[in-house]
């Protein structure tokens, strides 16, 4: 992808895009503000820009006379980047230009870390969890009548050394009429042992040499979109991957509603087999994208959080919402795809991630076990933000974990216009500091429909750090701007009016939602800060933070910091590893020594019920605030805030 | 049961009978002949004996005169023992006089053997192989939130020192309602690993202390009849049994034609179906009879040839027929029991019996471990009489088998009138030396229909020694009665005439039926010379013969000598299993160290094919007398030939 160095003016900010990005986008990455708030569908006409040098396509707009375009003006958010190119911001007001250096820096996005095949095979870590092997067997002749199963048994011994194999009734069925199609030369799909002791167990058969072609499936059961990913073994390359909503969905938005409803007549048999019809039409979606054959397929791996763990296993999860929240298990047996309804062939064993407790389920445990650590000596901080929040903190020694009752504000949830991160959502933010005029940037370029998790961040974030909200998230009612109002008691801000959004009314943010935000960062932050004093240790501790969840790699790691959600440490500790969930499924189907060190890990992640930690409710007050009560917990964004307030005064 | 002694004159011999039992049968097993050719239904009225002390209940026919009856006669074949009798049979030449002491021996039956819990437990051999633990596991209360099967794990470790656990899906799907139903004090069912450092496997789970109910299903599939036992697993009793054709037999009454049709299309899942539903048939029945709840059952095990067994598994049989005669497989994997269609609770696990070879099959192993030979020193021929025969001859420290073509002649194939037997089949034989009147005792006491293996043998025999027919099968020539006659050249000896039998025709047994029965038993015989052969022994090196088979125990020993089925050996060392097939499945059942043993136990079974090898076709040649070529292999019967010679002589 050809890639162009764009200079913003006055601010003499660079940044490098990608050929054809939008420019209110790279403005938005280099943090230069632009006004824009139709979200980039070029309506609202306020995102008016000259380009000085380079080339644009697009920018041409109703909205600009011919003598603006003779002068290079063009709109922002129409323009795609063609060259390199160096673009002014026009200022307005002297104002403008005063306050040009409070504006945030650059984005700084989490390192994306997802392990592959090779990192498994530097670590030591590459133990196959299934192998497939050419063998000639002798055909049968003269007095030779050996059974077909021991031919095979004793061309295995004696040719790969393979020892202690059992045989799946199915490849029984197979083996006599595969062998005499082609001459007695076969490939053996054979299971390892999890343990070194274990049996080797022929689960497949096939004609001829296939050892090329050896595939599995890993699939995440989240509560609202189930994903799934073939896998080759051969390569580790994910070869497709396809997401669909849970159809449990319309049975209840969370958890507690699934488990109500289990409850009833029948419930429980009735998401189990939505579910199963769920993961199989997206297996069906992913073995069709990748051209395999399902024959193919030798195992398919299963992540999800324990209530989907257990709908999915038709195992009653009604003790999970009573005292003392009681899971059935914590670890599942494997067994064979088709036993609980899965359309693919006989031989493909299943497996289930483990689960540590109620609330922290195999979801949370893959994310583990996939970003490895579970075996790191860095002290770590995993969160996985989603629906729910979980995190965990430790590393090979030792873990501890716990689920936030954080809510799904992230996802949208309990904000008045929050939305999934779907088209039209508001998922990136600016604010002019001297007009309070925003910069919206949607996904899909089209008008704000409402505001995602990523934007509600950024927007959050972005009004503390210019003062247009305080620590606790009220807006200073002494800004002049008509975007800021009280509607029925409620103070807000207009992030969209009416006539440039994509809804039958102005795009808000209320002070009730920024509360709810407030909580469900508050919540994570301090279920972290909990942890680390229940193990005697702090922030400062922290080697590295991974996050998981679908929040997106590019969300401003600075903003989470700022509103308190991340707790303030160096960029570059933090990765970013996207649906851990589905990683730590992938990456336990191409090693068995995840499989190996699962069970272990499980029992050593000790669980806590934050509700029945003591230190837990001090902790969640003081984090009710922006960044938090402790502002020394966050330096960098004290001393951004002191330098704001001389900046201003000066 | 109250027995009577009765004396029989002028030969005076004395046996003892059960309440109301008939005289005639009471004078076959003294080895006294009574004409009677109507099978025991007082048509022909021959069977006329003198009541000289004590009572008998019937008896009286319109056959007898006031004279007849005022004098004590009586028919023997009406006649119930009802006390200690005196019986004179009327002998009405001097020649009959003369002949008396010609007659039969007494008979001799082989001694029953089935090895019980208590056999097992005194020789070292009872490893529970399923077990119930009855566990109170602690109510989660306060902070106590471990998983159900956590909990389970944790109990089942601290107060039953148990380890190595794994559960079933269908267990933790039961756990979370059972455990709450009954306060948390449950019955874990447990099957124990076959080799000793494998996993305690929970199959099942019970609310409350259910630990004096678990049982186990024992199937022996035949090629014609499927049989079921039920077996208490805590008294090692049988509490039913049921068997019912297999309903595969409208496709072919023998293997060869079984496996024709399963090379249709479709015909493999047909056959397949059906002898599930005849399985699952039999297992309806007997659950129902024994009144037991199929959720108590812990294991199934199957034991069957191996067409049988691979029809069963719907594994394609096709060459076993062909050159070089190869099975799918020798070992099958345990599966769930409905995973193939057995209708029994998933958590059932069926266990299937090994194969040695396409033509000796599990039918065979289960003989081997459940009669113990494989564990024994003595020198062991096992011979399995069934619709074909097999023979094993070994001990602990080695085992040979093979299969004998032998056909059916002993199951009534391949004789005109020969039938299985039930109703209507004479299945035991005398006759006058004299007067060559028959004296045939019928299944049911009705008209005879037809012969049996029994009684084929018994007729064969008993001919032999009255010189009736020589040594090649052929009938005597030169005596003069008119059952003996020719009939489209070929010499038959009528057995009941059609006025006295039971079908529109006389019953008959010619020289081709004598010449089939001598076919059969020499296949035997010359399999078991073969094999003796083969490892450098001979039939004196025998320390005992296993009988198996849907004979009969009462068969008479020293008669299957004659014919030179059995080698002459002591009775005292011939025991009688009946199905060893099902006794093994049975044992399985009741003991892990057959499981245990079975697989290197079909490892050290040696197969030979009888047809490859050299020495089988001079030994059957041999073996196409009666009893054999060389007679000093028979010397007890060679003693009575001479002996009879001297007498006549006299």
């Amino acid at each position: 992808m050809t890639e162009y160095k764009i200079s913003f003016l006055p601010h003499d900010r660079q940044v490098t895009v990608e050929d054809g990005q939008s420019l209110i986008r790279a403005a938005m990455d280099a943090g230069v503000h632009i006004n824009a708030s139709c979200g980039g569908e070029g309506v609202c006409g306020k995102c008016r820009v000259i380009i000085e040098s380079g080339e644009v396509e697009g920018g041409v707009s109703e909205q600009l006379s011919q003598e603006d375009l003779d002068n290079g003006y063009r709109l922002a958010c129409l323009s795609k980047v063609k060259s390199d190119l160096t673009v002014r911001i026009p200022t307005e007001s002297s104002i403008d230009a005063k306050v040009l250096n409070l504006q945030a820096t650059a984005r700084k996005t989490a390192r994306i870390k997802q392990l592959n095949l090779e990192d498994l095979r530097e670590k030591g870590m590459f133990v196959p969890p299934v192998e497939e092997i050419y063998v000639e067997m002798p055909v049968p002749e003269g007095a030779d009548n050996e059974s077909d199963v021991t031919r095979l048994v004793d061309s295995l011994q004696r040719d790969h050394n393979e020892r202690r194999l059992e045989f799946d009734l199915s490849v029984i069925r197979k083996l006599p009429d595969v062998a005499r199609q082609s001459d007695f030369k076969v490939t053996a799909t054979i299971a390892r042992p999890v343990r070194e002791n274990g049996k080797n167990r022929v689960i497949n058969l096939q004609a001829g040499n296939t050892t090329d072609r050896n595939f599995a499936i890993a699939i995440d059961i989240g509560t609202t979109t189930i994903y799934g990913q073939v896998i080759d073994l051969i390569s580790g390359k994910v070869l497709s991957q396809y997401g669909d909503f849970n159809a449990q969905i319309s049975y209840g938005e969370d958890i507690i509603s699934r488990i109500v409803y289990a409850e009833k007549e029948g419930g429980l048999e009735k998401l189990h087999s939505l579910a199963v019809s769920t993961v199989n039409k997206v297996i069906s979606k992913i073995v069709k994208k990748s051209g395999i054959d399902p024959d193919e397929i030798s195992t398919i791996t299963f992540a999800g959080n324990t209530t989907m763990t257990q709908l999915f296993l038709n195992v009653n999860p009604r003790y999970i919402r009573r005292a003392p929240y009681v899971p059935a298990a914590n670890i599942y047996p494997p067994f064979q795809a088709p036993e609980i309804g899965i359309e693919l062939p006989h031989h493909v064993i299943a497996l289930v991630y483990p689960q540590v407790s109620s609330y922290v389920g195999g979801d949370i445990v893959a994310g583990v076990m996939g970003s490895g650590m579970y075996r790191d000596d860095e002290l770590t901080l995993y969160m996985d933000i989603g629906t729910n929040a979980e995190v965990v903190i430790g590393n090979k020694e030792w873990l501890v974990c716990a689920a936030c009752s954080a809510g799904p504000a992230f996802e949208g949830g309990g904000i008045k216009l929050g939305m999934r991160a779907t088209e039209g959502a508001i998922e990136d933010f600016s604010i002019d500091p001297a007009t309070l005029e925003p910069m919206n940037v949607t996904i899909g370029n089209v008008r704000p429909k409402g505001i995602c998790g990523s934007g509600l961040i950024t927007c959050v974030a972005t009004m503390f750090e210019m003062g247009v909200i305080d620590n606790r998230g009220k807006f200073n009612r002494d800004l002049d701007t008509p975007r800021l109002r009280e509607v029925d008691g409620v103070y807000e801000y207009v992030l969209a009016w009416q006539d440039v959004s994509g809804i039958d009314r102005d795009v808000v943010l209320s002070e009730i939602d920024i509360d709810n935000l407030i909580r469900a960062k508050g919540a994570i932050y301090s279920g972290c800060m909990t942890l680390l004093a229940e193990v005697g240790l702090s922030i400062g501790n922290l080697d590295r933070i991974i996050m998981a969840g679908g929040f997106g790699s590019y969300i401003d790691l600075e903003k989470t910091m700022t509103i308190g959600l991340l707790p303030e440490i160096d960029a570059e500790k933090v990765t970013f590893i996207g649906n851990g969930s589905l990683m730590g499924a992938r990456m336990s189907a191409l090693t068995n020594s995840i499989r190996r060190d699962v069970v272990a890990t499980v029992k050593r992640m000790t669980n806590f019920e934050l509700s029945e930690t003591k230190s837990f409710m001090d902790n969640y007050i003081a984090a009710l605030f922006l960044p938090h009560t402790e502002q020394q917990l966050f330096p960098r964004l004290k001393a951004r805030m002191e330098q704001r307030h001389k900046d201003l005064e000066q």
